[in-house]
């Protein structure tokens, strides 16, 4: 049996399937793999669709995992092509979800069938998620709890989510930074502008402590991460009196860590900072925070230096290892397995428009097929 | 004819006259000044309510301004008398504007009214307005135009502001600190936290600006002023996505001025300190401002002489030259003439069961008393 990943990818882009709506691709995708062979169980937790689907009994066992939600379209209006229309105009698909990720999710399952055929040992195990989009606290993560509740495991995992900025081939992820955010409330004492003495302006320490801040990042390149960076994305008061000076103003921070940097050691960091800013400015602070993610990294070893190899045969171009970017759901799965991320350029994400190139489905698909046949052989 | 002070106060603090409303506070002193011999003439604009009295046609013209609006209650049922009651407990009067300062016209009109009857030379002005706790821009400013437009001026001017902070007779304003407030934006390039180096964030420039600004004051106490002090009332960025960096935050800032700075000054060096922190972080910053009175000072001399004596007489304390505190409609009578600022006690002045002693009421009655027999003598 064989599927057209282009077609496969149509037929996904269109099921509405914007967070947290299952839209019907999930189920498309479990009739699909199961009439070609697959085990599929739904691990369908908080409302959210899930699918893990199993092909093979034994080892060793190479994981795929994606998602098939989609963000909103946001203003339809502008979209030159139906966002769930999936039209093909000179060899680009148009739609929300063509680039991140239902392209991707076609190419691999695609693939996984086609080398059902190949009578080799061991197993495929697929992943596929209806909520990578938002919180995720139900998505990925169910899949690998209803994984560990039933014994199953895999030996590495490959997440295909877009990895290139530009051109196909030119980047694989390895890891990821961490994320973590921050909102620090300096706490004064309220009072009138004019007698500054009698109150404790808040802002004036915050601007203290913040100065300091964002003297980050300590120069912490390290080997395969971008060094870490801080960015105050918000300071607020609601304030509207500019004769009183307010008793609390707030700041919100996001962090992007390398592997030199764990969020605990972050926030001891700003915590002393907190307290070098109390002694000398009197403003007290309080914190709190929130981690998307630490960082992580998959060695560059044996499962990278085949994935680049089967990029380089496919694409002629020789990827780099990189761990840039925003978060994905490899955060999760690396407490699991080594977990490498290769996928379509991913430009168009997100945006009005979004959309993919037709050969470059078919170009990720033989990617795929080809790491799938150099693993099992 | 003689009018007691204290009855005045409780009949002007019935008038529920919260700015912009009369409240039938005007028309009353206008009647009885009126019955008293004085002339008077309204000076209304812009929909407030301003009286201009004079009794006399020959110089030299004392006079006294006030005013008769007040701030709103607050929450209402957090006062333990009524507001607009005007009850007397244990020689304590309360009631909205019982302090600031519905007692301090009713003490210089009575004054006024008593000495009519001295039969002295010279002439007593009254100004009183319905808007200093607004904006004042149709106030004390009005009846100052109306008085140029129709060929009155005075020679001195009295201010029956609340000027003591605890105790009567401790201090008189002689002048005050300029006060103007700065909001300054600085302008960013929007973008996603992860890759800082593709955006401009505008409040880590903001937060280099700032805090050089509140490095403020320089040592600038000079003989009558207080040192300028700077205070950040307030940042703001309205930004809700931890992982964007806006384009935009705003700060305010409020600047009380000694005689050592006007308003042109300090913009200057502000903006010389916005062009330093471009040139450090390629932020650019753009500000406007709001001036809401140079400083000024009456100095020391035969007016203060005359007030201090006059006090020390009535209170047995001998009251500091001050130019502390917010502003004050003295800030418009400054061009006209010489100013200065007596009154009573201001400690509870805009509070919850804002209140007056009666027996303070009496006493900044004879202390008024003295200075027009001392003045015309």
């Amino acid at each position: 049996m064989t599927v057209d990943p282009v077609e496969l990818t149509r037929a996904l882009v269109r099921c509405p399937s914007v967070t947290p709506e299952e839209g019907g691709a999930i189920g498309l995708l479990a009739d699909l793999l199961a009439s070609a062979g697959f085990r599929c169980e739904r691990a369908d937790r908080g409302g959210i669709a899930n699918l893990y689907a199993r092909l093979g009994d034994t080892g060793p066992v190479l994981g795929f995992n994606g998602h098939t939600d989609v963000v909103p379209t946001g203003d339809r209006a502008a979209w030159t092509h139906d966002p769930f229309g999936a039209e093909i105009v000179g060899g680009t698909l148009f739609g929300r979800g063509a680039c991140d990720m239902k392209s991707g999710v076609a190419a691999f399952v695609s693939a996984a069938i086609s080398h059902a055929e190949s009578g080799k040992d061991g197993s495929i195990a697929i992943l596929i998620t209806g909520d990578e989009e938002g919180d995720g606290v139900d998505g990925t993560t169910a899949i690998l709890d209803h994984m560990t509740q039933t014994g199953e495991r895999m030996d590495v995992c490959l997440v295909g989510e877009p990895t290139c900025p530009e051109r196909m081939g030119e980047m694989i992820k390895i890891g990821r930074r961490g994320s973590m955010n921050v909102w620090i409330t300096a706490h004064g004492v309220q009072g009138h502008s004019a007698y500054p003495h009698r109150a404790a302006n808040p802002i004036h320490g915050l601007i203290d402590l913040l100065a300091r801040l964002v003297e980050f990042p300590i120069e912490d390149a390290s080997e395969h991460f971008d060094p870490t960076t801080l960015q105050v994305t918000g300071v607020d008061t609601g304030n509207a009196a500019s004769n009183v000076i307010p008793a609390t103003s707030r700041a919100m921070i996001n962090i992007r860590f390398n592997d030199a940097h764990t969020s605990s050691s972050l926030m001891e960091w700003i915590e002393t900072e907190m307290t070098h800013a109390t002694e000398r400015t009197g403003i007290r602070f309080t914190a709190e925070t929130k981690v998307s993610g630490e960082s992580f990294i998959t060695p560059p070893g044996e499962l990278s230096d085949l994935i680049v190899r089967a990029v380089e045969a496919e694409t002629g171009a020789r990827p780099v290892l990189s761990t840039s970017g925003g978060t994905s759901d490899a955060r999760f799965i690396r407490s699991h397995c080594p977990v490498v991320e290769v996928g379509l350029v991913g430009r168009s994400m997100h945006q009005i428009d979004e959309s993919v190139e037709v050969e470059h489905i078919r170009q990720l698909e033989r990617i795929y097929a080809r790491i799938l046949r150099e693993y099992f052989a």
